[in-house]
């Protein structure tokens, strides 16, 4: 099975379908939310135990901010054929730096030999009310927070060597304080973590709505379209690839001023009805946006 | 480093060393623990996907029930390198029933590409007074739910091809039941994964205490004095091997009746100052309890 289809037939079996799980308590919803990451797609020859830490950590924490959450606490658990003192003292320090970033906890960790080196991290989380997937309507604004690409572009550093700027981008900084800003005025949200495409079907099939995106808007991050030699580059990279983080939400046009005001964010199209499918408008022409994206 | 190596120096790190990380809120505290199952250790030929799906939640939910706390819900991450749906389905139909028996839900589940089969669980649980690690007086009874040996004879069994005794021996439910029933009444506790002797030392560390069991008193499972054919034999499969998941607790001997009345348990020793260290009365003697166990 694809892991299109993998998903689906979860989704069929459990409530998944947003970036966390949601626990109602009396007063307030718990969110929670599992992410692991393994060296062979996740954790790239280059990368440094400090970044893997940090990013382990900020995946997780992303999660949390993409439903608007405020984030009570992460545990990291770690597999590994071996473990050296230095390479898990490194991985331990970023991961305890992104959670002091965020204005979080590392609360706990555990170890355990495994053949390929894996870091699973959970992150639990609180929001009065969360942002979820299905709340956009036709006619609001769709917007993003940051530019895109980084990761794509992280991993063109690493292969030419550039490993300082390419840990650097690697080491993003979750979208918790955007994300709450946001809870009050976004319909709905997710976080880019496979590609702006593959995350606009995913808020699309949620919300059971259309999107159309004007690409002379896409904030494509500053490495990206210096590495990039085509415009099938750029896309490529910045559309598809994925591993971003930011967060990709939905805004009825009346709460753009209040949006403006909560957090910086680019207005990349509307929303529209689902039978308009998922479209970019590109000079003349309105391309039809392949549902693709980075599998991981 | 070795495993214990490494726990001693994320302790030193992090707020570990309980079975789950809390985090307090204004009415109650929350429970998290992730746990990481994968095929060379914990998932061997002859465990079916069932099974696989059921142990992984149960470990999780065992680490809740250590607590003394109730289960709010579950997530579930599956890494393999591929994923037939008829071994999805199994799987998933174990980790649901687990979920069920135990009265909790299945809140999450998410996939991902990994070279060697890994389950990570995520269990969320609360509780009005968590039972620390860390409680445990001299005087007080030492105690243990249920019998030791189970999965070690599972293992026996599948090797031996008794494909379905062994199974169900390690679909073991999860001490919830009892555990919420104990936290009033138990001064410590803990779940025995790494072996009773092992958890003696954890609680023993924790609380600053020694122990001194009774050999005679020690609750073997039935099908461990089937298969074990010396007393070393049977202490290597009862006393050290581990994955039991029976709840370890100390309770104050004037409460004994109270926590009668609340689960079936039985007395296996006494708490003793630390300078006494870990020892079991065998007969006319005292021997120590080496600090060893199942590292995993």
């Amino acid at each position: 099975m694809r892991e299109r289809d993998v998903i689906k037939f979860l989704s069929e079996k459990l409530p998944i379908g947003d970036d966390c799980a949601v626990i109602s308590l009396k007063k307030t919803n718990l969110l929670l939310t599992t992410d692991m990451l393994h060296r062979q797609t996740d954790l790239p020859d280059g990368m440094t135990p400090y970044t893997m830490g940090w990013r382990a950590v900020a995946v997780s924490l992303s999660d949390i901010a993409a439903m608007g959450g405020r984030p009570l606490g992460v545990v990291i658990a770690l597999g590994a054929p071996e473990f050296e003192r230095k390479f898990l003292e490194e991985l331990l320090d970023g991961a305890l730096a992104c959670c002091d970033v965020c204005e979080t906890k590392l609360l706990g960790g555990d170890t355990d030999r495994h053949s390929e080196l894996t870091i699973v991290t959970t992150a639990l989380g609180e929001a009065q009310k969360p942002v979820m997937r299905s709340g956009a309507h036709p006619e609001e604004l769709v917007c993003v927070t940051g530019d895109l690409g980084r990761t794509a572009a992280a991993l063109e550093l690493l292969k030419a060597k550039e490993y300082e700027q390419a840990n650097a981008l690697l080491r993003f900084t979750p979208r918790l304080r955007e994300g709450q800003a946001l809870a009050p005025l976004a319909s709905s949200m997710i976080d880019i973590s496979d590609g702006l495409v593959r995350s606009l079907y995913q808020l699309g099939e949620a919300s059971q709505v259309g999107f159309k995106i004007d690409a002379t808007a896409v904030p494509f991050a500053l490495e990206v379209e210096e590495l990039a030699r085509t415009q099938d580059e750029l896309f490529e990279m910045g559309l598809f690839f994925g591993e971003d983080f930011e967060l990709l939400f939905t805004l009825p046009q009346e709460r753009l001023l209040d949006a403006r005001r909560a957090c910086e964010f680019t207005v990349i199209g509307r929303v529209v009805p689902k039978g308009e499918g998922i479209t970019m408008q590109l000079g003349p022409e309105r391309i039809v946006l392949p549902d693709r994206g980075y599998e991981h």
